[in-house]
Parts: C-alpha cells; structure tokens; sequence
C-alpha cells in the first residue's frame, strides 16, 4: 500500500534550535506504513494520492485520557452536583451496562476521534475486548486499560493488560488502577509490583480533584502522592496520571525523577470545576505534559483541537502569565508528548522512517488566514472539524471528511438506540 | 421574499418556569424578514424551501464585543508580554493602516461570522464606513463604533454614531469611548452627556485587566467603575462594557441598577492572561452578560459556539462550582442576552412575528449522539462549524455552508494580501 501526498505544507513537530521547524511545502510519500520520503516524490505509481495543495499535514492527534465506553451517556446530566450525578446517573446506568454498550459506544467515540484528527488514545473502562474491537475497525490506535477499583489485590492476575491477546499492533495495553482514594493500598502495592514485573505501563487517576486529597489526608494522613510512594508505585514503572490538578510542588520535585506523565484534561476539570492544572511548573521541571479529553459525560466532546488550546490558554490565566505555554508547546502536548505518554514514542512526528499517521488539515477557511502563522493559527483558531483527511497506520482512514472505515450513519443511530435503552429503560 | 424551514427540531430560546423550553419538531415560515409561523405550515409556493429534518433551528448568535477590522493581524504576534506585542507589533501597524485593510478585514471577519452562525455583533474600531460597507454585503447585522481616545471632548460631536446615516436597519451605531484609561475625565463626562442627549447606547472597555486598574488608582485614587460614576457615566445612558473582569462587588452592587450589560469576553482574558469575569456574580445581582469574542488577535477565531461554551466552563472553575452556569444560560448569554447588550431586543429569540435571524445546525454528526439533551450538545460539545445555514432579516445568507452574499476566495485572498502589505512593508 503506498500514498503520494503532493504539494503539502508540512508541520512535522520536529524542533530546530528548541523551536519547532517553521511548515514548509513538499510531497509525502506513505509505504507499507511508513513514511518514505517527505521531499520531492519521484514520478511512480502510487495505489492513492491525495491533493495536498488546500491542505496541512501534521502528526495525528494523540489523546491520552479517556473513556471511550462512556460515549452512550453524554449529555445525560450535565450541571449536575458531582454527587447526584454520580449516584443518581452514572454509576446505576453503569451497573446496567452491558460488553455491546461498550462496543457501540467505542464506535461512536472512535468515529468522532477520526472526524476530529486524533489517531491514538489511551482509555481506561470495562469490557476493554469490546474497545480494542471498535478500535480495529475504526483503523486508529489505543492504549488499552481496565479500569479496576475495590478490587482484591489476587485480580490484578485477571487484569486485561495480562491476558489479552490483540489482533493488531495498533492496540496496546496498560494497567489501570482507577485512584488512590478508590483501590487499597494493598492492591496498589501489588499493582506496582506486577507492573515492574510484567514491564507493562500504568494509567491511574491522581490528584483530580480537592475532596480527593481531603479524603486521603482523612485515611492516611499524607498527599495523593505521598500514599503511593509508600506503595513504591513510581520505582521502575512507567505511570501516566491522569488530571495532576492539584499536584504540590514537593509531588513534582519527587516526580521529576521517575518515568511519569500528567494527561492533563482541561475541559473536564473545568467542567466539574475541579481546577486548573499546573502545567507550566510540570514542563519547567522536565515532567511529560500531554492532554486528553476525559469522557464525552464530562467534556462534551473529544475534540483534541478544542482540548489542546483550552490547555494552552487556561495555564495562561492559571499563572497569569501569557506566555506561560505557548502555541507550539501546545500542539507538542497533543502529539509527541502524548506519543511519549502512551509509550508509544515513534508517533507524534513526521519523519522518514516513522509510522505514517498523518492528519490533513483543510486551511482553506477565513479562520486560517491571514498567513502569518500557521502554528498559531492551528492552536488558537483551529477545530477537529477542519480536519480533512486521516492516515492512520498508512492506510487512509478519513478522505476529505467522509470515514472509510466505519458506517457513520450506523454509528450514530446505533449509539442512540443502545443509550435509550441503556438510560431510561427500567 | 418567503422561505419555508420544513420539519426542523427548533430551540425557540423561549422560557416556561425560568427554564429553557425543550426543543420540538415543527416548520417554520418565514415571510418580509419575520418569522411568520412556527407550527404546521400551509401547503403553499415558497421562494426558499430548506429541508430541516437532520437540523436544529435556533436563533442567529450575537456577538457583544469585538474589533473586525483587526482581522488582517490575526496571528500577527502570539505569544508576547502584552506591551512588547501593543508597543512593537499592534501599534506600529495600526498606524499604517488605511480605510481599505478594514474593508478587506472586516469582510473576513464577516465572512467567519457566518460560517459560524453569528448573525449580531457589536464593534469597536476605526474607519467604521467600511466595516458598515463589509457587514451590509454580508447581510449581517452590526451595532458599529468608533473607538476614541486621547481625544479632546469636543471631538464627540464627529463620532461615527452621530454622523454616519446607514443604509440598511441591520446596522445601527453605539459611542465607542475606548477605556478609562485611555480617556480623559473631561472627555468620558462629555461623552455621557452626548449619549443621554442623543439617547445613543455607549460602548466601552472596563475593568479588562489589574493593570488597569493599578493605573486609575494611581491617577485618580479609585477603581475604574468609580471613576466613570465621578464622570456620571451611567446615568441615563445604556451602556455595554466589555470584559468586566476586575467588577468589584461594591461596583456590581452600584451597576445592577443602571441600564448596563457586560460583554464577557472569556477566551481573550484567558489568553491575555488578564483573568476570569464574575458572571455568575453579575448574573445574580440580575446584570446582563452577553458573551463576545475580542478580535481575532486575542483570540484567535470569532466562533461563538466557542466562546459561550468557554464562557460557561470558567464561570465553574472560577467559584469552584460545577452548577455556576449552565448550559441554557450560556445560550442565552449569547442570544437573548446579546440581543439586549446591542440594544435589539427584537433579536436572540424564534417567535412568530419576531425578526427572522435563524441558525440551522447539522446534527446528524457523532458528538450530537445520543440524544439525551440537545441543549447540552450546543453548549458543551458543538462548534461553529456545525452551522449549516444561516438566514439574517429574512434572507439565506449561508446554504449548506456555502455563503451566498460573500465570495469566500475572494474575501480570504484579498485580506491575505492586504494583511502582508500592512504587516511587513516598510
């Protein structure tokens, strides 16, 4: 399989100088998943091409928090005190939910990833073989994890991160541990352990909201952080911790030193008013920053566009400082960061050599010009919406907006019927 | 001129106990500019027929705040300490600016309105004939004014608002008396009297920043709201305020009893690092907030959807209160609300006899799936670019996202041209 992208302006995030390389204009060319050459293609055949001349190529988005499965439930209770929500709506309609919930539900949040540009994304739920399902048809990538809380510690033995057997490369997994203030020490201690052990990634909620640290102050009488050192969960473990909103200053000079990144989810901390990330401090101290979108109950959308300047722009009001992140730091958190985050560090860049998950953005709208600066124009100006066409493993997944991978129509009017029935059916 | 909107969900952003009323499915007519019917529409010859059955009809948005001819520098200096970006990059240019760059800047900043379903917007900027010029070729409304300062009072009686003599009702004319700071006491008090005499609404910058704030105080010994009360500023006039970020509860409690409305501007102030508005607190003194965009330059789009959503997202993060505003008030911010901000209180709502400014939004796309509530999809997880239609005073303007008034390439090439002129000549 091979794809000539001709005469594109190209944003490969590579830097130059500690800056990222100004986008220049070339052709693309796309083998056997890998890209080949980005320069002057040689006169061949080739089984696609694509027009780049309207069009950006940058990496594909990687979103590297979030929870696929919950799709069925978005916009059913919203502005809801985080309480009643929870035990009014999610967790009874979750204790309905059923593996196919979760297969339609992938689908749809599959479906509106591709739409939006975003090719990778680490996920946390249940019934995580119905995800890596929809996953593979939908042609992207996900790191996979079972979300596992007030669990006996012998289950981290059942967990999906050691059993499961994926049918494509594009499907990896981690650990979930769902948070200190939900699984025992206990288990975490042991999770820690089997994580060193099998080698196998972390994905962990930390430090989200206040009432969390309240809760672990109240228990253990020490920080988020704190409690899960005394698990030795950082040593020899690659951990990403979802939201860090309220990470302290002593967390961070400790976390520094080990293999940790924050997704940080600017919207839904927003949303449910938890607070604001300090992703300025983090980045200043050598900490991997990348962002994700939450669940589509807390968010609404799974928008990497909205979600990477929303990050950008509230660490600028966070500091009060303008420049605090600024807009190619930005686009790095959405994609070689988050490549970084998802141990999955050959994405996230345009080289030749490097797998082929590209994204086409359409510049050719009133919100990209003047040309001044296309990398500002693509933080500050942007959506998933503009984005055009998606390569994805090499192969071309989304061609000028329409998905070849998926039956839009049956994705969307499935979803619905399956969160009627999931939401309101007795 | 009749246009039939057949079988459309419509959100009437009318109330029924303080709530907004559900949308449901009818026609609408529209005939001469109003909307003559919405219910069950006759069999009858319609010069326009727009199938709605994968759309959602709403009011056009109205925008309370921006400056469109500043579109030729979007992206034009991102990035930078706020007084390095004025003093280097902003101001320099201004200077050279002539009355055809806001002609060409103004028609994309129109051109972007539309695309993104904005109908109203109220401006504040110079060589106001040409934006007028731009808004009446896109079939927009615009309450337009030019921004003054360092004037000597006498120049009042040349303002835009009481010279200019439009040549279409979709525009009318506000004071533009730019800040506190940038006017003088003699001024902004000759100003409140020319607008109580003439009965002209007056718009403004306030309380944008601390600086600002730091600077009356060391001028006058005071805050920025109690100077313009020694000016006797608000009295007798309606007055629309942009940003408000810095309001005190003493000023709220003074300004809840004047004709008086905030046009919160919450992706500017973030992004400018200037700080979050207390709209829920103006709101519950009963206040008006409307919602705007700033220019392109602090922004860097002119989406509404946006705007409103991240509107309603910091006012939770600010009091640390999920509930703080929801999303039928973030749509009312930038309908009904705007409409009252622009003194067209006609405006913001669909009902039978009002002016005919309607939206249609495609939602036959992923994040408008399930169906649990519409009114969260369009707060919490659409865009502009969902806008597939937009009629203004009666009129197609936008069909199927192609605009009918402008041409698109035109306007996005000719600004483009004129941006690399005025930004890069010498």
């Amino acid at each position: 399989m091979s794809i000539l992208i001709k005469n594109v302006n190209v944003l490969t995030m590579e830097t130059e100088n500690g800056q990222l390389k100004a986008p220049f204009t070339a052709d693309i060319v796309v083998e056997d998943g890998r890209i080949t050459l980005i320069g002057s293609a040689p006169e061949a055949e080739y089984d696609e091409v694509l027009d780049g001349s309207h069009r950006l190529a940058m990496p594909g988005l990687i979103n590297a928090h979030g929870h696929a499965g919950m799709s069925l439930m978005r916009g059913f209770g919203d502005d809801m005190e985080l309480m009643s929500w929870l035990h009014d709506r999610i967790f009874p309609t979750e204790e309905r939910l059923v593996e196919n919930d979760v297969l339609l539900g992938g689908r749809l949040a599959v479906l509106e990833m591709i739409k939006t540009g975003t090719t990778a994304f680490a996920d946390m739920y249940f019934f995580c073989d119905k995800l890596a399902q929809a996953v593979e048809e939908g042609g992207i990538r996900a790191s996979i994890s079972q979300g596992m809380n007030f669990s006996p510690a012998e289950r981290i033995q059942t967990a999906f991160a050691l059993n499961y057997k994926p049918t494509t490369d594009r499907i990896t997994m981690m650990f979930g541990p769902h948070a200190p203030y939900t699984c025992s020490e206990e288990f975490l201690t042991a999770q820690a352990e089997v994580a060193r052990e099998s080698g196998i990634p972390i994905h962990i909620h930390l430090c989200e909201t206040q009432d969390e640290e309240r809760q672990i102050k109240e228990k253990y009488g020490c920080t988020p952080v704190e409690f899960l050192r005394r698990c030795d969960f950082f040593r020899g473990n690659k951990v990403l911790a979802a939201h860090g909103v309220w990470l302290h200053d002593e967390d961070i000079e400790y976390l520094k030193d080990y293999d940790f990144s924050v997704a940080s989810n600017p919207v839904s901390n927003l949303k449910l008013a938890s607070g604001i990330a300090p992703v300025k401090k983090l980045l200043d101290a050598g900490i991997n920053v990348a962002v994700g979108t939450d669940s589509v109950c807390s968010n609404n959308n799974i928008d990497m566009f909205e979600e990477l300047r929303t990050a950008c722009l509230v660490a600028k009001v966070r500091d009060l400082d303008p420049l605090a992140v600024p807009a190619g730091t930005a686009l790095q958190l959405a994609t070689v960061n988050g490549a970084k985050a998802l141990a999955l560090s050959e994405l996230g860049v345009l080289r030749e050599g490097a797998k082929a998950d590209i994204i086409l953005i359409d510049t050719d709208q009133p919100h990209f010009f003047p040309r001044h600066d296309m990398i500002s124009h693509l933080v500050y100006a942007a959506s998933g919406k503009d984005v055009a066409s998606v390569i994805c493993d090499g192969k071309i997944i989304m061609r000028d907006r329409q998905v070849l991978t998926l039956d839009e129509e049956r994705v969307m009017y499935e979803a619905n019927e399956a969160a009627m029935r999931l939401c309101y059916s007795k």
